[in-house]
């Protein structure tokens, strides 16, 4: 049901790795992996992040979060808010193609939302 | 000394409207703002967060913290950690040139480490 959506978003980035639909909470929906990376850890340790994020820009008064992107020595993690409650996640190696990344998670959330 | 810096990232990138040096503890170094945005204020408040990402990778280990971006729906906030205790941010307006400012701060990081 979503695997699909998470496996092209992996298949049409380059460096891509893996791709998650997760709760705010933590809790994993789905994910799609290729390799050796550890999606629901990093899905996990960054929804509390997320959470705090959007927090703060609530308190801040800058209109809802839309996307959030941390890039590392080894690795580049973007997120896509998908409605209140989920976000999609997709870790690409740290030369992986951000911005087809940032392109295909904003394609693929009203393909999500179509299945809720 | 820090400010023609900051001055220079405004002026350089489209939708551009503060630049800001910060400490990862939340002590503002230099800003340079143009019109109403309260960079200090989310400096301050996004200083947190970028200390509990760079504890996250850390943990994580996949390597150290370089960068990082929040989009809002009014906003865009592109961090670029300078060293292990500066990092530098700027504001954008939502539509703002986002590619730009990664690359403006990316040459901006040598510039400032040259004044410590």
């Amino acid at each position: 049901m979503f695997k699909e959506h998470l496996r092209k978003i992996v298949e049409n980035v380059e460096g891509a790795k893996a791709a998650l639909l997760m709760e705010f909470d933590g809790i994993q929906v789905d994910s799609y992996a290729q390799g050796d990376v550890d999606i629901i850890t990093l899905g996990t340790e960054f929804s509390q992040l997320m959470t705090h994020v959007k927090r703060t820009a609530s308190i801040l008064e800058v209109g809802d979060l839309e996307e959030m992107m941390v890039k590392t020595e080894d690795l580049i993690l973007v997120f896509r808010v998908v409605n209140s409650d989920y976000f999609l996640t997709t870790a690409l190696s740290s030369d992986g193609n951000f911005g087809k990344a940032r392109f295909v998670l904003r394609l693929t959330v009203p393909r999500i939302m179509e299945e809720f």
